[in-house]
């Protein structure tokens, strides 16, 4: 089969109409999957956080059942792959007011599986921080929508390969998350994780890390943390529905040089829990 | 002529790959124009404002008098018209980090010119608070980016049609301009408006308005606004491209039962400048 594949609508397209809200005006949301035997890993957490971000934006969602029916159709076959669903709020005309009624687009598309090193899991990654913040706004954050131009100029700050993330703070100096990661810490026997409230993702792969946690009798805390506290940490870690949970080995000269024995334990958990 | 007219990379399109990184992730800027007698107004200042866009997203853009052919075509014999243009860093695989090297996608459309009421240029309008604040990010601010949810779901909440335009405060209570438009106030015999250093679009016409204000002898000075001070001033005004310069009459109970001499004088500046 050719990759990616691309289902608009359930039809095979490789395009979208130039009035659709999603590029007009990024007025839409998405979620990314990881496929092993032909099987989108993490559906219902994945379908229900897009419809906690449809509630929020007020957009219709298309039916689950044809998503996963579209889903399956793309994924047959696949033994590892990345799947993509984009909802948009559809074709409107100019200016911001959402069409009455509004027929949304769905966007299936299938993608390689990324030739990330295995060290990356086993022995952990290099990491930075990134200059460019996170936009604030209570209304939008945890939400995955489309304006994602933080994530891409914060991802354009660096070309090393060997920089698997970036660390990004929120216009208060907060510790929020990576580009395309969420972000643990390990403190005095706890697992901290910075509140999603003001800004960043709230990641379906996080909440399988927290509960993963509490499984393992970790005590699971939000907090508020400066780079400073980052870099003092027993452990650093970072998780999204493609990587599972990476350990930090390096973030900018401070080294963490074995991995911590919760975060190896809590990675064990995190793959047992997506049932890989 | 079929309106509206569409060129993507020069040629008549009403799609657009879905690869394409102003869907996936509103990576890229844009620009709408007034068209009149065939012409878009302004379009040297427009085309400074999305260079310097550009240059703040390091995306390339396109030659500039090929989007001034590309533009003079769609324009030709249109009487009165919007010209939105948008430039996206164009074609790329999953994942933030920009496509190196980057072809961005250029899309010129042409639309009607919308049928507001010629009241509200010399009578006023009435307008509203919005509850969803403008996410704040210094580093975004000001740009005209394609990053606009909050503008969408600001609009959304109200579809009251004699309400012309809602106002928008930054997540501090700072208010920073209307989902559409840029926002003037008189007090005391001088012109403020928001500065735009954490949030915002700084608008072409905002540039034309502050350029006609100086012009007419008024002070002009940039100040942070809570709702009270937007409330108790002599006079507010707000402008964009395709509006011009329109007087408040009536923001949610508070009303300013004549529009300002300043105000008038000024809009009638305006409309000099644009050269209309």
């Amino acid at each position: 089969m050719s990759m990616p594949g691309v289902l608009v609508d359930g039809r095979p397209a490789d395009a979208l109409a130039v009035a659709d809200r999603g590029l007009q005006y990024g007025d839409g949301l998405f979620e990314t999957f990881a496929v092993r035997d032909g099987r989108p890993e993490l559906w219902t957490a994945h379908l229900a956080r897009l419809a906690r971000g449809g509630e929020r934006l007020s957009l219709p969602l298309p039916d689950p059942g044809l998503l996963a029916a579209e889903a399956e159709q793309l994924c047959r076959g696949v033994a590892r792959g990345v799947l993509k669903l984009i909802v948009t709020r559809g074709v409107g005309g100019r200016g911001y007011a959402p069409p009455r009624p509004c027929r949304p687009t769905r966007v299936l598309s299938l993608h390689p599986w990324p030739a990330h090193p295995p060290g990356h899991a086993t022995g952990g990654v290099r990491v930075r921080w990134c200059a460019h913040p996170l936009s604030l706004n209570p209304r939008l954050a945890g939400l995955k929508h489309l304006n994602r131009l933080d994530q891409v100029l914060a991802r354009a700050e660096w070309d090393d390969p060997t920089i698997a993330e970036g660390l990004m703070c929120d216009p208060h100096g907060h510790v929020v998350e990576g580009t395309m990661s969420n972000l643990f810490v390990l403190r005095d026997g706890r697992l901290l994780t910075p509140p999603l409230d003001g800004a960043g993702i709230a990641g379906v792969m996080r909440e399988v890390v927290l509960e993963a946690a509490r499984g393992l009798g970790l005590v699971v805390a939000q907090a508020a943390l400066r780079p400073a506290e980052v870099l003092a940490a027993d452990g650093v870690g970072l998780s999204n529905s493609v990587i599972g949970l990476w350990p930090v080995r390096e973030l900018e000269g401070r080294t963490w040089h074995a991995v911590h024995a919760d975060l190896r334990r809590l990675a064990a958990a995190v793959t047992v829990a997506r049932g890989a």
